[in-house]
């Protein structure tokens, strides 16, 4: 089975500058984590921005959109800012494509050794394998709906936001 | 929604004894990683034995097949050394239980850093809640119906026996 | 041979905040460092200030030379920002103490797992047990007196002011 | 300054085969811990041999002796396998060379990314720099001449053999 990753960025990719102490973004490292997970599928990478998603913008998400409906495979996984994650989440959903579609992110970044994002990339690639068709959010192991999710901005989990009963 | 991960040792938890230079089990990892995944699934943890799955047994795999039977989660993850991962598969998937099981491992140690566990953990956890009852092998970012795995000795890669087109 | 470690916090000690994404200061890292390093010297830590040295004022620099002046050893590693060193190191230089005071740093938090912080202490652990009495900084495996060194800003590399032949 | 570093393999380099779940020799991680480290000094590495120093003999030995005579740099440094370093140190320490050797080593191989290879090849690099003419073990943060050092294999702690008193 195919499945198609689209970069946008996120503290998933986020390096940090020795010089100047501050979080930057350079390329992604995708690859690499594909590498280190032994990943054997057929995965097609494509970066579309390098930004945090709170400068995220809806003619970025519209950019977002644009590749989804054109992705020749049928499962595509999203890199994305967990910031904003549920509002890329809806502009998506509401497009009703016949794809299935998983956000996921990162906490920390890769680069800083312990991250939550190989953990989430592998959840992230087996949800997109097998849920139907949809428009999913997947972080800390589960996976929520396009229209029942919010990051709690507080305590940073991940939560539905219509029965919320963790 | 529930998870149980039966824990049986494999690469997954071995370390590396400073004195004597060899590999050895002791505990397992199982808990930080979840939490290097910032993981907030409700998840129990029950370790059933630590041993390399090439010292696995008839008994062992019943010790197994039986935690899996009474196991009040319907959704069981199963860490298990790559070397025979497909036998014991066979053991429970002749079973027939209404659950699904998902075996898992790594290929090289969690503690040595450089790990597809921990990626590998996230797919089989995803993989737990969403494919039907059944038996399978959850590794490299792809799963296998219990009846048609094997692992490739020489290249190190899990495929199908039966139509094997990867 | 007995060693004293004053901690006043830097790139060394900085931790990643998952909620904000922004750097900040915990705890010290130093006792992990030190077992990480298997290291057996009879060593004591003091903790003076957890702070990125920009912000170091005048005051502060007091603080650690009266750490310095009233450690019973005579072999003293300070940990310290990379920015604002050599200030701290003339401080210290100039009280002229008859004890061998090291400082040093790092370019990339411990934390974030790339880290030269921990090759820093390896060297700056041993140039206090083997350098005169004096105050110098250690850092990228070099030794410099406090009066004849300085950070390059642009480039990252501590150089000498006076002869600069690298 | 410039320093050679001569490399002999031992737990420093050693690598796992995800194959097979046997450590082995392949190259060397010097360069990579260098860069690691930020180091800046002027470092000349040379590979003589990659074996476990329990299989190392006399002639390999004489082989590590003949190119610390010949190096051009007076300050050496060896990595070298913890369980006979002694014996190494014991062999270049009777030629009485005009030069600063140290030979240190890891209980942890560089690759399974606890190591504390990082540590002692910074403390080593520094005690190469300072101390005087002759030959030396730095191991655990601390240093010992050639002829009062052992290691004891039960408690894999570095010790003076004459008057002990750690």
């Amino acid at each position: 089975m195919a499945i198609k990753i689209l970069v946008t960025g996120g503290t998933f990719d986020k390096e940090y500058d020795e010089i100047n102490g501050k979080l930057y973004f350079q390329n992604t490292h995708l690859p690499e984590l594909l590498q280190l997970g032994r990943c054997r599928m057929d995965i097609e990478i494509r970066t579309l921005m390098m930004i945090d998603s709170l400068d995220m913008n809806s003619e970025d998400r519209e950019t977002i959109l644009s590749f989804c409906k054109k992705s020749e495979q049928e499962q595509i996984v999203i890199t994305h800012g967990t910031d904003t994650m549920e509002i890329t989440a809806q502009v998506l959903g509401q497009a009703n494509l016949p794809k299935t579609i998983v956000l996921t992110g990162a906490f920390i970044p890769i680069k800083f050794g312990s991250s939550d994002g190989l953990f989430n990339l592998g959840s992230a690639l087996a949800f997109a394998q097998t849920l139907p068709h949809g428009v999913y959010v997947a972080m800390q192991g589960k996976y929520f709906l396009w229209n029942n999710v919010r990051k709690n901005r507080s305590s940073g989990i991940f939560e539905e936001t219509l029965n919320n009963k963790a």
